[in-house]
């Protein structure tokens, strides 16, 4: 007898059924973010400020909150034909492993060569670049995943492509050198001595093993001092979410023809583009005052911008290059501890998401500590077969944590969780997970009063957030 | 407007239409292969003669020579549905790339987590085992997939595994051995000190670096002095040969969606499974006398079994521990050069196969040089997206040269090829392509001879090979 009793184990729609628009959540939002701040003017920024860094249209759909649909342009529906629709799976294994009455959905985004979520939002940043004239861009990348769609996405459209790769990945990671090499780009180890703020930073820290942050004021730099190109992010932006809108259009038109409506939706969080993605058609239910699921971000104990960072202005980098946005922060010199594997490592989260939080509509943040999201990954993977990404298995560990508690209750809540990657590059962090060489890591309250004084006094806009006790 | 001129790119079957019976070419050929000799009697090997190694339903298979289709098991067919059916993708991009007439299929079997079209198999005989009592298994991989694949399996039926992983691989692919250990599998690099073979082996050469034919014998050894275990293998058997078919139904019945059939077929071959597989039900129409595509087995200059080995008996393993089968050889002492990186490092090939390309009904074989074969793989990775397994790009290479062939005919032929599994863990092979340090090796007549030496001189049943010049 089979273990689905006649259901599918995975929902794929037809190529036709692929949303042909991206629905930006922000025309729906109560209250809007508030608005990014030049950081040389601290005034609002203009299409004209942006446009320098960005490509033109990307930086219209940055400042857009009137539009809800934005249609996608053929050339990047093509593609996405490649390797969409994803799969929404049932995990009916996992179900049965842990003997819960809940049913537990996953939009698996891992299956491409990226390994990731990331190329959806690549693929159309590079269409707009090559749509502009450009003739390349610059990036930055920290576990490698971006940097690998962006890469994939470049050669597509014949963009050259730099990416800064944070130095310890860099190191640790060769094979994710070796993937964006394959696809075309160049590489290199942030900070760097190829740009002015990589090499300010090496002489500050010749040993510096580089953050996010740092590797974001390099690609900057190289997009605005380079003819024909512009930076692209693969996250925390408002474009960057509404072009992930795309896995939660699939995952509820998919959930739709099975006649099912999740109770609880679960997305791990470091910039906020998956979360972001997932959640935004459900999430607009919610702001139409219609049912919607239990929201709940996920994110390292190690790196907990929302459940334990500030609501503030603060710059995006380290270098203090980029705009200030307003968002749950810990801080733009936060460096997480290095023993910390499972990514989501950015200082900030997405200012809708932020917003979204601080307003009550994205339910809950959680905090979770990386063995125990390892420990689920093992679990997963043993189950299900697919092997998880270390981000992924974050929203992992959450999802097996509600189905044991519907276990306790009895209830037959429906949970749907992000799948965003696999882990298949990650298998070091899973060697030290499996011979016990795996810690954990929370930063003490005196660590973030330290990382919070880099969150800046602004005039009149935000004042002494450096000064006050955490809390 | 679309490249794919509103066709599909991908083909998915239903979980409903995945295929509910293995199909066993050799009920159909017209000349079955030689039965397989025992070792010590060299008589017919019958079941009980297997059954001490193989599970016994898993021997029966071995030996069926009769029934054309063999059910496969609910519970086996319940693990395909969570990876299966794999899609069928027209090559839209490559074409284009190419600029070719030729219309480009291929089976995509790397999008488990496996990463290979070895799991339909393993998950296969897994059940058996459990099915039959069991409480473990043994087997040996070279590049790892096929160890990989057990893992997943094994752990999910409950079974114990021991890997024997050949020496070189061990060294030079730690991310395999994580994966393996992930799934609960114990891990050897053999030759190893754990068995009488092994032990042996590292006395006569301390430095071994192993083959597939020492794993082979290692792992048989463990599973016949182990208590509730035996021995299982990925390639070269009937029964995984037979198992594999389902690659070859789904992708008959995928192209019938379309209109279309094959008139090239295209598959790497080390020991044959996903070539076999592939074949299958298009071999059944040539057998019956039916249009049929041109079949082409394509291998490695450096491990050349089918254009340069000799159709004898010889021994499947370096310790001459396992039967003797009648196949194309290289001799069972040869040893690929430490340099082929592109795996298919088997030096025989399946009986099936070899029967049919003795016979004529497997119309050709060319071997290709690595450098080409990543050549092809870089080629087809920017164009498709996905990165291919080395293994697999040696199918990707003749494939490309089929359709350049067709672009210069101005013939617009169907192309069908199997895509066996993904790159990620072959990324160092890729690194020494793309910086220019691999090489290729052919070996000389001289070095064939000398492995030759070791195809068995068996009285009247075979005379004088070792002997023979070659050709």
């Amino acid at each position: 007898m089979s273990t689905n009793h006649g259901e599918p184990y995975k929902v794929y729609l037809s190529e036709a059924e692929i949303p042909q628009q991206f629905y930006n959540v922000r025309a729906d939002m109560a209250t809007d973010h508030a608005p990014i701040l030049h950081p040389g003017t601290l005034q609002p920024v203009t299409l004209a400020d942006l446009e320098p860094i960005f490509c033109a249209e990307l930086a219209r759909q940055e400042l857009n909150d009137r539009d809800r649909l934005i249609d996608i342009p053929e050339q990047v529906l093509d593609f996405y034909r490649m390797y969409r629709p994803s799969p929404l799976i049932r995990a009916y294994y996992l179900e049965k492993a842990l003997d819960t009455p809940a049913k537990i959905f996953y939009k698996y985004e891992g299956g491409n060569t990226s390994g990731s979520h990331k190329l959806n939002s690549a693929i159309a940043q590079a269409f707009y670049a090559k749509d502009q004239g450009l003739t390349g861009l610059t990036t930055e990348t920290g576990a490698g995943q971006w940097g690998t769609a962006m890469s994939m996405a470049c050669v597509y459209f014949g963009l050259k492509l730099d990416v800064f790769m944070v130095k310890v990945s860099y190191e640790q990671k060769p094979y994710r050198k070796i993937i964006m090499h394959t696809y075309g780009a160049d590489i290199y180890a942030s900070p760097s001595n190829t740009t002015e703020v990589g090499r300010k930073m090496l002489a500050d820290d010749p040993a510096s093993l580089g953050s996010l942050g740092t590797a974001i004021s390099e690609a900057v730099e190289r997009a605005v001092t380079s003819e024909g190109r512009r930076y692209v992010l693969g996250s925390v932006l408002n474009q960057v979410l509404m072009h992930q809108s795309i896995i939660g259009l699939e995952a509820k038109a998919a959930l739709e023809k099975l006649g099912e409506y999740p109770d609880i939706l679960i997305g791990c969080a470091g910039g906020g583009s998956n979360l972001g993605g997932l959640m935004a058609p459900f999430m607009q239910d919610r702001l139409a005052g219609q049912r919607a699921p239990h929201f709940i971000a996920v994110e390292p104990a190690s790196c907990p911008s929302m459940t334990r960072g500030r609501f503030a202005y603060d710059f995006c980098d380290l270098g203090q290059v980029t705009p200030l946005a307003k968002m749950y922060t810990l801080g733009h010199a936060f460096m997480p501890s290095a023993n910390h594997a499972g990514g989501l490592r950015y200082h900030g989260m997405s200012p809708i998401l932020s917003q979204l939080y601080h307003d009550g509509y994205l339910d809950e943040a959680r905090a979770v500590e990386q063995t125990s999201v390892f420990e689920a990954a093992v679990t997963f993977a043993r189950a299900e077969g697919t092997l998880p990404a270390p981000e992924s298995a974050h929203a992992v560990r959450v999802a097996i944590d509600e189905a044991l508690r519907c276990k306790q209750s009895g209830e037959a809540k429906t949970i749907l969780f992000g799948l965003t990657g696999n882990g298949t590059l990650d298998l070091a962090a899973y060697s030290s997970y499996l011979d016990g060489t795996m810690s954990d890591y929370i930063p003490t309250d005196a660590d973030l009063a330290r990382s919070f004084q880099s969150i800046p006094r602004l005039p009149g806009i935000q004042e002494g957030f450096a000064d006050e006790s955490q809390g």
